[in-house]
């Protein structure tokens, strides 16, 4: 397999843990969000949205993170990324969900740069911004782990699931991109992200790919 | 089934639909989003997002739009909101994704509220955001749908799917609430949007519960 990948980007790092822990060899393929690569017509013809990541798989282009690792999950089926009972799949989704659509999307690239250059929003308050809806979406993930007995080692149970998958990333931009410590503030989150990282398909996939769990 | 449902709010317009169309019947139990219905304990009891819509099946609570239109799809198989190859399941899972994760938490009341009261956004600037991610975000499903085979009389061949649940209440938000015509700018999008809309499964969710395609 091959995937358009951007180091820096929450959505790769996602499907890059994914690989891992389906055991899944591929071959990384940059695309530089910060050169504007994206936007190259090249790129665009493959994922129109001109967003990474984009994974290719005999002949055929995947979009849109989640959708990829339900692929991966369904093409490969172990380990499962998903439990066996629509009860648990559908809490281990939701958890990736709120992550995915509620946090991430209001923090990228493109929406940092659009409040700056065309609503002229002061460095502070695009800081302000990302850090609100950082801290309101894993105030309610952290209240979702913390309240039920689904939560283990992981967010759902005791091997990593898409939950932990989406987890990992964000957590690792709120420490580095936003300066957030959320060891005491979700204590949850926290312990679940250390479980994560000790773990070598987490850490290998990290935007900084060093040995750190801090 | 209960669903905790607020007539305006998008992820809610999907879970209706998605429940119309498995033939399922509900309890609509309102939530006030505009009065702050969804910060009150009792609600954030079962939805910690503080968040529409929460669906209660069988004494449980779930949440987060795509997770439960997947749950409804495992539980009531049909019809089926997923294509049967994992290459289509992944094409149509990512159209919803695009949306729902690409354009819709974007132009929430939430966001809106903090550009315009945190930020000091002007009004103006606030509908310039909000439009500039519907048009953004739409261009590129445009381009996903007019260019691949796959589309059909709905998002994906000839009946509805998860695509078409997020699609149609994307365009309904584009037109009711920011005054965007979709009609010429993209034709593929406007043309499915239409075929949902003479059906009763998607008019009856929508918002207005009126009678109407454009």
């Amino acid at each position: 397999m091959k995937l358009y990948d951007f180091h820096g980007s929450s959505s790769a790092f996602r499907v890059r843990i994914a690989l891992n822990l389906k055991g899944i060899s591929y071959h990384r393929i940059p695309v530089d969000l910060l050169a504007g690569d994206q936007l190259r017509h090249d790129y665009r013809s493959l994922n129109p949205m001109a967003l990474v990541p984009a994974l290719i798989d005999r002949a055929r282009a995947y979009t849109e993170s989640l959708a990829i690792i339900e692929y991966l999950d369904e093409t490969h089926p172990r380990p499962p990324l998903l439990p066996e009972s629509p009860e648990g799949r559908t809490r281990v989704r939701a958890l990736a969900l709120s992550i995915a659509s509620g946090i991430q999307p209001l923090h990228t690239e493109r929406t940092e740069n659009f409040l700056a250059d065309e609503l002229s929003v002061p460095r502070n308050g695009v800081l302000q911004w990302c850090q609100h809806w950082v801290n309101t979406g894993m105030t309610a993930v952290e209240a979702c782990l913390n309240s039920d007995a689904g939560t283990g080692k992981f967010c759902h149970g005791d091997s990593p699931t898409l939950a932990d998958v989406v987890l990992v990333p964000q957590v690792y931009a709120a420490k580095r991109r936003f300066d957030m410590d959320l060891r005491r503030s979700h204590p949850t989150v926290w312990r679940i992200y250390q479980n994560c990282m000790v773990r070598s398909e987490f850490r290998n996939a990290a935007p900084s790919n060093r040995v750190t769990t801090d």
